[in-house]
């Protein structure tokens, strides 16, 4: 049997605001898993500040080396919205404004105060070559060029567009999951994590520790693409779990 | 006058369970807050998965190109937990069982159940040559080697550590910012927010729109080491949003 073939992504977070604190980012565990469901593996993820060159390197880094390339920020109509330019410039391209990106503005734009505004027109400029992602909240919309997929920086305008680019992109067989959790000190069970999953050829844990309430915990996630040796491989943790006489909980804590 | 030099550095969060959508994290934006009151930029965030070559990589690139490197993640008890091995490896360095580290988790665990186990003396790894980063929460210390600074993945305790590091790095002017908000279209005043951002060399003018309860508004950000100059920008700013005719809120909405 070939091994099934894994799809990668990377995320290019653009965006000043998240750099200085002031935004907390969303977009990153968003995409993250909303990637997991179709089957690509977020495997990196950027930030960079609106800051041409710092943007360039990081398209061309990543396009290269991943499968998919998605950005996030810096496509609405202001003075520090660049990514467009900066892709196109990444990809060797010219700026043109989309015909079909500027109808679906001027059809959006039409009762609105001003209309279709020199700034608003910014929103229908892409890189040469490229095709729109929709996006029904707000008009503008997001834009596919070979494997790089730029949008939104607004959380609830990028899940739109990743809303319509579901079941489109060629992926791989999904990760699945399984966690428990328990009041467990990982140092009391790292010796049985290590174990396991060495016992669990196809099987990844991840040990997630926290402080709630002033007391130590930690979630227990077991990944892998095949279910039954998922199941076989939580069994066994529970079952070692059982032998340390440590409770847990089904699902996390 | 010669400008004031800018430090600035690097953020590598390092886990497996932000790539996979999981957890949200939350140490971008503290890590980000902090900096800035350190009068160091954060210029660029990578986060990548617990894989040695990929960490490996990541610290090199960021370490040689910033004033600093921060790491999150990675240096706990468990058989995931492997940034201390990626980093000596980096720093072709080897790993070693830092005295002072062993000295700390003696006394921390001597009443706890079990004490000192292998798994827990993990905690006291270190690159050879690296100093300790005080963490009184949970007594694992972080660790720092050179400009490079490895923190815990869990928030509060990195909170702790870096809480250890105030005032003690070498940082320039710290950022200024100023804000102001409104149910404002981010394309009606487009034109404005650059002109104004012209006219005010020293400053930068972010604009971060938002949706909320179905309507459109947007917060505008003056950002300077000035705070003359960054007062004079923002007293433009709201004139002109005045002569729009717009409303706006002192600090943002």
């Amino acid at each position: 049997m070939t091994a099934p073939r894994i799809y990668r992504a990377a995320l290019l977070v653009i965006g000043d605001e998240i750099l200085s604190g002031r935004t907390h980012d969303r977009n990153i565990a968003q995409v993250a898993s909303w990637l997991q469901v179709q089957g690509i593996r977020l495997t990196e993820v950027r930030v960079v500040a609106d800051d041409m060159d710092a943007i360039v390197e990081a398209v061309n880094a990543l396009r290269t080396r991943y499968d998919y390339l998605f950005t996030t920020g810096g496509i609405g109509p202001t003075h520090d919205d660049i990514s467009v330019d900066a892709v196109a410039a990444a990809l060797s391209v010219p700026v043109i404004v989309h015909p079909q990106a500027r109808a679906i503005l001027e059809h959006y734009y039409k009762d609105k105060d001003g209309g279709l505004t020199d700034a608003r027109l910014r929103m229908a400029r892409t890189p040469e070559g490229a095709d729109l992602i929709e996006n029904p909240m707000s008009g503008a919309p997001g834009i596919r060029h070979g494997n790089v997929f730029m949008m939104a920086g607004v959380p609830s305008i990028t899940a739109q567009m990743l809303a319509s680019l579901t079941g489109k992109l060629e992926g791989g067989l999904p990760v699945l999951s399984e966690t428990v959790g328990g009041w467990i000190k990982e140092s009391e069970v790292a010796d049985l994590l290590r174990q396991t999953e060495k016992a669990h050829e196809s099987c990844q844990i991840g040990s997630y520790p926290f402080f709630r309430e002033g007391r130590t915990g930690a979630n227990f996630v077991v990944r892998s693409t095949d279910r039954a040796e998922l199941e076989a491989c939580m069994a066994a943790l529970c079952a070692g779990l059982d032998g340390l006489g440590l409770e847990y909980t089904p699902g996390g804590i």
